[in-house]
């Protein structure tokens, strides 16, 4: 999502700064605007040793309409409720989908840690998004704000193929099942002679394993280990 | 979900226990797990002002084992890749699926902040969960994971009804209408013998307004005031 810009309204916090702009290195967003944010925080929080790219290339504006001049889509975001229904109000999952779908140059602003956006910053947004915190504990933390709401956007995004241990081939299990039924005998846990019941509930114990072809290797090592104990 | 024991694994910075608490509490769950926890930041979160009921309840231990002894489902958390596959790894969306189908009393493991979960510790779990980061940055902030994979759990609970505006009646629309049909024909705008097309044009520059009642209320008095103005 690269139309998306991140404005941090009045932020007091050097860590909040920073927390800001590393989850929106985490998430792949690359656009941070301050809005009269407190000097000696923001100075701190660009010279910190772990200042990525986002923090450095960090614009600092006067006012949130300058903030904001080139963005089509301003949506403000709130952990409480919506003062006065001045703006309609979407719930996190259904604004980020909003703002997927928008095809706008987007400012999603954050208000200051203390007092959330004002009621100005706000005359500035085409509509509020609220993260569905508890209503008795609403204000969440604002680096962690930030997190949520980026995580919420890139959700649903072309989900990235996760490895994948290889499964175990049908013949790695026939071979484990004939060394296991051969140990259960010699160890007396079975009778030598195994009957087609016995086999059966055995091919089940092993295939509610879900064993990897890596695992399914230990195991065969293991009772041929055993096996060769047994028989000496 | 009460069924969700957050466990952070050697933390070492008061502020990201202290974050990772508040986190809890915004989205509603209690139980904390500290394991091995740097002593001095321990103690500073739990004497934290701003400490809250989470931070106050959470109970220490020596080891993985005894935080998640009465687990059934013991999951950790990561950024980065599966090491060699040792686990299943789900994407935070599916493992938040199969955390909240599950039924079972579960365990979420945290690393900490420098080195995150290690071998021994992942060698407790059943499955790993990976937050989506970006492959080239994806290691998170600890108290901005826990609320992203908190916030992954209770986004899908039945959704609460946010307040919306009521709208405009078609009666206040049309009285607006004719207002403004007749500020337009008095203040030259439009010619006094109004066409269908005319009013069929106003009506949509209205309907688009998408009014709510109590906008319509203040658009009727604007117009009347106008009027007034044009008559006297």
């Amino acid at each position: 999502m690269q139309g998306l810009r991140v404005v941090l309204v009045s932020p007091r916090n050097p860590l909040n700064i920073g927390a800001a702009a590393r989850a929106m290195s985490n998430f792949g967003f690359t656009d941070l605007a301050l809005v009269n944010p407190y000097d000696l925080a923001f100075r701190e929080a660009q010279s910190a040793v772990n200042a990525d790219h986002v923090m450095q290339a960090a614009t600092v504006h006067d006012t949130v309409a300058s903030a904001v001049a080139d963005c089509q889509l301003i949506v403000g975001t709130t952990g409480g409720d919506h003062r006065e229904l001045a703006l309609p109000l979407q719930r996190l999952e259904q604004g980020g989908t909003l703002i997927r779908e928008s095809g706008a140059q987007v400012a999603l602003l954050f208000g200051s840690e203390k007092y959330g956006l004002s009621n100005d910053d706000i005359s500035h947004c085409h509509w509020l998004m609220r993260i569905p915190a508890r209503p008795q504990h609403s204000s969440m933390n604002l680096g962690q704000s930030v997190a949520v709401c980026l995580y919420e956007l890139i959700r649903s995004e072309v989900p990235e193929v996760l490895p994948v241990a290889p499964a175990a081939s049908h013949q790695q299990l026939n071979v484990l099942q004939e060394r296991m039924a051969e140990v259960l005998a010699l160890s007396g846990y079975a009778d030598h002679t195994a009957t087609a019941g016995a086999d059966q509930r055995l091919r089940l114990l092993i295939g509610r394993m879900g064993l990897s072809r890596r695992d399914a290797e230990i195991w065969l090592g293991v009772f041929r280990q055993i096996l060769w104990k047994l028989r000496h």
